[in-house]
């Protein structure tokens, strides 16, 4: 077994456990369908990060078939898990942890809302205060690329780079997200489909009503700030 | 540990386990997603309330962490759960509480097709005789308002005041109910989202028929004075 | 307490705990929120029906709180449940039982998109197979009736008589349907919301193509006829 | 009891415990509703399938009751779950396994996106990259048939014949999907009500971009060869 000295086996150990455990979000809240979808976390104080198998069933992943990749993408060979094919997007996780040092999560699902906006290479407009708080703006529409080589990396880079939104809708596929770990990126995940539906269906019926700038401005400081418990890891990326 | 007496604190801890409770309510309807969403309730014959604790999982709430107030909003020190922020509306809750003296319970959520409508600024119009029986009309839009002073309080209690209705759509932001109780108020929030999205579905399609002034007022007096059993708590606020 | 001899209370019993056990259907099928919606069943060989009690959570219904009624509604004192106000839909419920001899069970729910298509007054088109199968043509709409005599039962009777529909949308309200027993009912409330939904949402989006009367009328036929295991009691609801 | 031989048998047995678990995939994912939809599973080496029993609920199917069909939908007298119907779609799953030795597995259901296409006669078109990976292009639409004779298992056969799809949506009707075995018809099941909403939800709400031909090519190669494990049986229904 290849091994990385007692501390960073425990980093990875904490992070194996919670990006398998982390999956379960997705389906939670219906983010993805059958092996569709995929959660990765950098392993704090290493060039590693732990991701999901490829094509196997939700109720399957375990923190021991998770599977331990450089920045790279290579998977570790002699880890648990190696003897499997890491999820087909690693290449683009590999690629944000690489080109993104402030990130420690990433995620990508197909949810259906947010999808529905990349078929129409659109971005969401800022209309609900929530969205302010989560994203500080709209969500930005990301490049059309397929897999193969660097392009959806390089997408998701290039728009999330300076932007207050840690998601991207990736044109013609669906959204891609990050975070300060696992779990922050599984949340915008989470939010992203959820303002996706509510303001896809507020447009649908009529005129929406902007929010001003200053307003959208002072709530996603607060939120960024202020928000949840004084013990929570606050978001670290900076924009 | 602070003390209000024994006949308080029983009904302190009633109320505890009650707004713990409840919040699985707004989670089995799918009115909230991640920590998003938060009950409150009054304790009876107190100037206190009972309110959920800031970004907190809804997997986590239990009696002992739910977090004890003053109507001032102010946590009370060395109560259970006060080593915690309450809810980044308690503000809004306490402010309700000091001017609605018949408010025993009040609900937030940015469940989806009522944030659709408030994102338009946009009322719902009563349609359907279960909003009529629930709602006795209309469900009003509140102003637009944001966090950091009392104005989203103040737009709940201007807009709610003599109004028949016990929810209020705030605008670009979601919807804030009140109720005789906390269960009371969840069962608007529950109610509000289902008319919100039935209408929404209703209008898409073609015209709406409006129902007669003269038969929502029969189905509203007749649900508020006969509808359940006669042991339930009916709801007491005024009109 | 009051008795009906052996046979009837054996009837009775099993009435109960059928009417008590379908409830979860409604709740399964997402059909009802909170505690609204109701099912009643009919005890063969007595005049008498069994429904649910008014305002009670769905967690809470077991056999012994299912209220007996006879064909006037009337509450059957010295039962079990007679100590609670049956649904506040009984009248409705005992006049259909009165006037349809063939009936055997009655739901009614607010089902969302049922209740969108009553909401704007328009029947339901048959256009797709399954609804020739379940319903041998469109869901009609019944009138404007409000609760307080026997227009919503008088609505039901003289829309669905002589109808091959055994639902019915009634304007402004919601779906009631009808059936040879309780549980043929409820599959009426579950299938009416299903071509509810999917007839809406392929409206939505562009033009629907009829389906030709002559085959709407051998897909019903086939279907009430042949589908299901012979074994199966089926619809007794003459057209 | 007919018996087949010790190597059938074992065969036998596994296709009907995998067909008895897949239909839990329905109904996890929402395809269906009361009785409705069925999977059927070649048996591999033998002229023989299993399929559901007609008009039996979801929580009672289990590998005894699933029904053993020669390739004329015969049922085969002696085997478990003889006694019982099949279920009324049994003649076409059984011209598709006549016709198209490839397919190891047939799955149908009225889900209601996918319907609601079905119900414009409209393919879907490919507008999404996951909708390439899978299937290669759009959806299409096969004639209007009913059942009684061998028309609706034409119908699949022709569409989906040279076809890289392998769901096709029947007229008025809905989706038939084919695979290497049940679970990857089962698969297609889920994925094509999936495009099938998203799709629906992209395009009202505005234009859709369309991917070019040859980016949907070289998803659509790649994921057939590449995507999952190893270890997985790839889909072997050629195009």
């Amino acid at each position: 077994m290849t091994s990385f000295g007692p501390q960073i086996e425990v980093a990875i150990a904490r992070v194996r456990a919670e990006v398998a455990r982390l999956h379960g979000e997705l389906t939670r809240y219906g983010l993805v369908v059958w092996t569709g979808g995929n959660v990765s976390g950098r392993v704090p104080g290493a060039d590693l990060f732990v991701i999901k198998p490829s094509g196997v069933s939700y109720d399957d992943l375990a923190p021991e078939n998770m599977i331990l990749c450089d920045l790279d993408g290579t998977v570790i060979a002699g880890t648990p898990g190696s003897d499997r094919s890491p999820s087909s997007d690693t290449a683009a996780h590999a690629y944000v942890y690489r080109n993104m040092p402030e990130v420690g999560g990433v995620v990508h699902t197909h949810s259906t809302y947010a999808t529905a906006w990349a078929a129409r290479g659109e971005e969401i407009p800022c209309v609900i205060t929530a969205m302010a708080d989560e994203f500080g703006g709209p969500i930005p529409i990301g490049p059309f690329a397929i897999i193969g080589d660097d392009s959806i990396g390089r997408g998701i880079v290039e728009t999330l780079s300076g932007h207050r939104s840690r998601a991207v809708l990736m044109q013609n596929h669906g959204p891609f997200t990050i975070g300060a770990n696992a779990k922050d990126a599984v949340k915008a995940a989470v939010m992203v489909e959820d303002v996706a539906r509510t303001v896809h269906l507020a447009r649908e019926a009529g005129e929406l009503i902007p929010i001003p700038q200053e307003a959208i401005d002072r709530l996603y400081d607060r939120y960024q700030n202020v928000y949840g418990q004084s013990s929570d890891t606050r978001r670290a990326v900076p924009n």
